[in-house]
């Protein structure tokens, strides 16, 4: 297929060379170009414009930090929505607001445009790898279209329902419970530590009881959490806590557990760890523990 | 070996099985003596008094309900600490308090007993079929002396350190992470099922992204919460959150999670819910959204 | 003064009557023509639309119950964007976000108008008896000249700053604080009341130990909680404690005691209690303890 | 009467001189004798022991700084309850927990004596100015035969019930709400100052709006916290929000904010707090939200 491809940070330059290994026809725009003259090697062409990497696109992917970059790309000048052929297909894999997905849903079917919200789980070396867990919501006959694509970046696809919003409330979901884990740890590595108990026991106990790949990775990174940017960043965990957070409110639903997160992260970014990977909520518990890093 | 075993409930009824399918020999006790008289076909004895399970024994073993039961059992008229024979161990495999296990380490001392703490992860079908996670902690030479106790009830053992109270709190704190588990995916299920989403995408989502038993097992059961009584108890639930929140507070580790989990599950048990299975917290984040049963 | 006055609820009814008391000519308009028609014994004379409420005003007073309602009645067409006089004021007293009142403070400059945020504290009897709190923000200048206005509606002023959305800090603050007097007396009243204090009792303790106004009547209110629309309905209040996550949120200040009231007053809304006083939050609380209404 | 009175912390120091003041014969004791002497110019007797501050006295005092230390008194060797005169009373002015009150009660009870539970609200200086809120709880008859007592201490009595325990609930709940008072302020603080506005100018407007002892004094501790040890030390603070949550835990009252308030002052104590004042709950918002001491 001939595609666009918007967005090439950790998670998406991965992605898009995943789908130029699959041998589709890939034309990239990022931001800061450097990040798609990368690509180049790869197959990939180079856009000077969101409008140019739609032209001629059957499909045109978005993988973005938030709701604001989705919407600018999308509907300022030189954006998606007037620049996609009527038939192509808008697939966004941002992890988005379902507020915007609707929007999204909404303003594409207006303009004779096909849209699959279509969020993936993993990080970068999972994007890298094709491992993606795929999370794809929208009209069947388009979901069955894409996925070749989806097959090119994922190791599965779970369709989450007709509407697209409804795989970016599973994606929400999703890393709110990943947000769980990881402040639970952290809590729970704060009073082993003050206590004397050998960390290392502690995670050696939660991976056999857990077996799960996201406890191993996540397991380790709050036992000995990093101060190095990297990794997925606190700050846009905190903006995935609070899309949970909206999402729930929208339908009067409490989430006391998503108000711990999202206070803790919230005190993270404002004792400067923005930029620290958000297995970097350990700082915080460790904080208010007393513990000195 | 030659043992004594206190406590018949669903956990303990199983491990003792196990205990007499590997060849040893077991004089049982439970407060409730048809509880005790069920295992006299698999070759039990059947004790009248904890004394009497002493009697005799290299070591006993005690699977109650809480810390009161435990400090029943060991101090009252007719109890282990009197009765036990110089030189024999003291195993306690109950979830009970940091606090207990020291003052039981310092009491067995002076009478000449070892005593070891060595809680056990897994729920009662885990026990029928000796898949039990067993940790344990004390004295090296003790734990390496009961190690094929240890072997005919679980499939693996972490040794979690030298001071028995340490594999008490690598249980309250890995008891904690499932009661987080719990809590997280009742909210997060409450948002899916207000917001109109397939629940059974979510939980298959959750399955694929964790690939874990306890994200198995818990999803299920948190997705279509059962209001029998049976499992593990919500009450015994709170009980382990509480034990986590009072050896956080002995090291000064605040852990506002474990006090949202703490404050739903006495909603839970407020509201008639304290014999179901503790999974039941899903009613609580179900009731606080407005969700009908 | 010549004023225009907007929004004619249960606070601004008794407010713009009170500025007809005054002596001040005032052109009222609400949505709902009924209420404002209410008001012309009182000498006010009735617009048809916001436009014509700023016809010939050297003032125009909003008093809507969100950033929304405000928002709308600025901007959309008949509005006070375009219809104020350059030199006349838009004089705000909504509690709407401070990122709002950022949004009129610059808007309103760009067309020669002036821009006060004026929230108040207290409740329709305050309103209707010219006894509220006036928090002020905004150019010294245009405060003074506007004094007398504030002066007809309330027992004092509070000048915040020089900037407009420092006052609606500043309320937006207060309310939550208020917010939390409701819920702290609504946990204190359901542990109270479980264990079989005279709840009289404790009230009376309570307005011993504080002797405030707040405390009197919110105490009685939640130790008796009504189901009867009226008052400050729960969902405001939780518009407004929404509006403090958000600026606090804003400049990455965790504040937890807001999250834990905004759960609640979710979870009031969730079961029906939305247009009930915000006082209602007390069932929120006896229903998570048990109490039967 | 002839009393004894023992305890001579900020409190007890302050309400045996008004005893004393008001002609009543006080013998007194105190852990650390100085405290003691010190009274000896108002006409106080010293005791070498609790047993000696018991002999002759119709009533004995006790104004202590935990649970602990009142069991330790009475219960021990040269203890209350082994030196009271049958037909003495136990006025029990600590703040301790309802089970304590209970066991107070049935022991002292069983030895002929008469036993109220009677804690005070108030700062030491009110304690000093005999300005002291009494709740008193306990037989009518001995209340009304204590009621000079009270007179001698305080400016109100309240009576909770006829159950000692009752008082102490007040207590418990009243000072949980202080602490809410704190911990709200200290969040809207942080707020207010991280955002740029006059925190002078919102004291201002909360002293305006509750009108109340308990927020001028407060607000301006929270707005300024001092890191002197004095006042009402944090750590005793969070034993007081024990007490309350484990009160509201045998009811199976959930309490959230309790719950916050717990945590944030553990995480005080955790950060060498806990001898500031109890107001320095200030410094845990603050830090939470990155402002720099």
């Amino acid at each position: 297929m001939r595609i666009g491809f918007i967005g090439l940070g950790k998670m998406g330059s991965g992605m898009a060379r995943n789908l130029l290994a699959a041998g589709h026809e890939v034309t990239v725009w990022n931001r800061s170009p450097d990040k798609a003259r990368a690509l180049e090697p790869n197959g990939a062409r180079v856009a000077f414009t969101p409008a140019e990497a739609c032209a001629g696109a059957e499909a045109v992917i978005t993988m973005l930090a938030d709701d604001e970059a989705v919407h600018g790309v999308v509907f300022w000048a030189n954006g998606i929505a007037d620049s996609l052929a009527r038939g192509a297909i808008h697939i966004s894999c941002s992890t988005i607001s379902t507020e915007l997905a609707r929007l999204l849903a909404a303003e594409h079917a207006t303009r004779g445009h096909g849209y699959l919200s279509v969020p993936v789980f993993g990080r970068p070396e999972a994007a890298a790898n094709a491992k993606l867990l795929v999370v794809a919501a929208g009209q069947k006959e388009i979901i069955d279209y894409c996925q070749p694509l989806f097959n090119a970046i994922g190791r599965q696809t779970i369709v989450a329902g007709p509407e697209p919003w409804q795989a970016n409330l599973v994606k929400i979901c999703g890393n709110f419970t990943i947000a769980s884990v990881i402040e639970t740890l952290s809590e729970a590595f704060a009073a082993i530590k003050k206590s004397g108990v050998n960390p290392e026991v502690f995670l050696g106990a939660m991976n056999e009881l857990y077996n799960s790949p996201v406890y191993k990775g996540y397991g380790q990174a709050v036992m000995t959490p990093g101060t190095e940017p990297g990794g997925f960043a606190l700050r846009l965990g905190l903006k995935d806590v609070r899309l949970m957070l909206k999402a729930a409110d929208e339908c009067s639903a409490p989430m006391p557990m998503a108000s711990v997160i999202r206070d803790n992260m919230l005190s993270g970014v404002a004792n400067g760890q923005g930029e620290f990977d958000w297995s970097s909520l350990a700082l915080v518990a460790a904080r208010n523990a007393g513990i000195k890093a």
